[in-house]
C-alpha cells in the first residue's frame, strides 16, 4: 500500500494518474499550499524539501516526479508503463521526463515562485512576464521534436504521458496559445478519455 | 562506440566520468561555449535544445544527464553503477539525480543564465546575488539528509557520485563556504582519488 502526498494543480497529478493506471493500492493525502502546509514540521518530516509529491512506500519515502514515475512503472510491470527491459528506450522516456522537470516545470515556476531565485519585486514581475515566451518555446520543441504520437513515446502509453498532460495543463494559465500546439492539444484530449485520468481528476476535485 | 559532446566545466563531466568508469568505448567532442557553438546549426542538429551533454549511440542521440547516466549504467551492468535490479534503490538514485538537475543545477544557473528567465539587467543582478544562499541551502540538505557516505548511496559507488562531484565543483565559484560541508568536501577528495576521474579531468583540460 502506497500513500501519495499531493496538492491539486501541482505536478503530483502525474504520479496520481500513474498509480491509478498501474492498478496500485494507494491512499492520498492533500497538502494545502494556501496555508503553507508543505512547510509544516509534520510535512517536512515526510519531505524535507517542502514540496509535493512524496510517495510513502514500505521501503521508505520517495520524492521527485521522474523517479517516482519510473518506480511505479517498475513496481507494476504488467501495466507496461515504461520500457524497462530496453535501456535505450527507457532512457528516451527518462530524458523526456527530465526535460519536463528541469526545464519546463522550472520555466513555469518563474511565474509564481520568483522568491526562490531572487529578492526584488521588480525581478519577480520581470520573470513572470517572460513565462509566456519560455513556456511557448519549450512546448514548440515538444510539439516539433518530442511528442511522437499518439502518445509521447509513440504507440505505447508510458509514464511520459501523464507528466506531459500535467504540465501542459498549465499552458493557458501561463499565457500560451494552445491552438499553435495541435499535437499537444490532441494529446490532452486523448488523455482525458482515459478512465484513470477521469477518476483521478474527480478525486482531486472532490 | 559512443560519442559524447561536452563543454569543460559543464554538467557533461558527470557523463564523461561515468563512461570512463563503465569501461565504455567512446570518443568526445568539445563544444565551445565562448563562440556559442552550442547554438550552431551543426550542433542544434545533434541537440535541438542547444545544451550539453549529448550522447550519440548506435540507436540514436540521448540528452539530459540523469537519463544518460542511467543509460550508461544499464548498458554496462558489470560495472555496477546503478542498482537497476531493485526498483526502490534505483528510484532513490534517480531521485537524487533528479534533485541535482531540477533544483541544484537550476539554482546555480541563475548566476550566469538569467536571460533564460528574465529580461532586465537588474533582475540578472538580483538573481546572481541570491545564488550563494540558494546553493548553500541545497547543499545543506545534501550534507544533512542525502549523502549517506562514503558514497552518495552508501557503500556502493553509483551514478549519483560523479553527478554530485560535478555540481559540488561549482560551490566555491558560487560563493559557498565548503568548510561548512565536511561530508561534501570528503566526497570530493574521495572522487579525486579515482583513476577514472583523474583521467577525465586531464582529458578535459588537454
Amino acid at each position: 500500500m502506497f500513500k501519495l502526498y499531493y496538492s491539486p494543480g501541482s505536478c503530483a497529478l502525474a504520479s496520481h494518474i500513474t498509480l491509478e493506471e498501474a492498478g496500485a493500492a494507494y491512499t492520498t493525502e492533500r497538502i494545502d499550499f494556501k496555508s503553507n502546509q508543505q512547510n509544516s514540521p509534520e510535512y517536512l518530516a515526510v519531505n524535507p524539501k517542502g514540496r509535493v509529491p512524496a510517495l510513502v512506500t514500505d521501503r521508505g519515502i520517495l520524492t521527485e516526479t521522474p523517479a517516482m514515475l519510473a518506480f511505479i512503472a517498475q513496481s507494476f510491470p504488467q501495466a507496461k508503463l515504461a520500457p524497462s527491459d530496453d535501456p535505450f528506450a527507457f532512457a528516451q522516456a527518462q530524458a523526456f521526463n527530465s526535460y519536463l522537470c528541469s526545464t519546463v516545470h522550472v520555466a513555469h515556476a518563474h511565474k509564481g515562485r520568483g522568491p526562490r531565485w531572487a529578492t526584488e519585486e521588480s525581478s519577480f514581475a520581470d520573470m513572470k512576464s517572460k513565462v509566456p515566451q519560455t513556456m511557448a518555446a519549450c512546448f514548440a520543441l515538444i510539439e516539433r521534436d518530442m511528442l511522437k504520437g499518439p502518445w509521447v513515446m509513440g504507440e505505447q502509453y508510458t509514464i511520459c504521458d501523464p507528466y506531459l498532460y500535467t504540465i501542459a495543463g498549465w499552458l493557458e494559465g501561463d499565457g500560451v496559445d494552445l491552438s499553435r500546439l495541435p499535437k499537444v492539444a490532441a494529446h490532452r484530449q486523448r488523455m482525458q478519455e482515459r478512465p484513470a485520468v477521469q477518476k483521478v481528476l474527480a478525486d482531486e476535485k472532490a
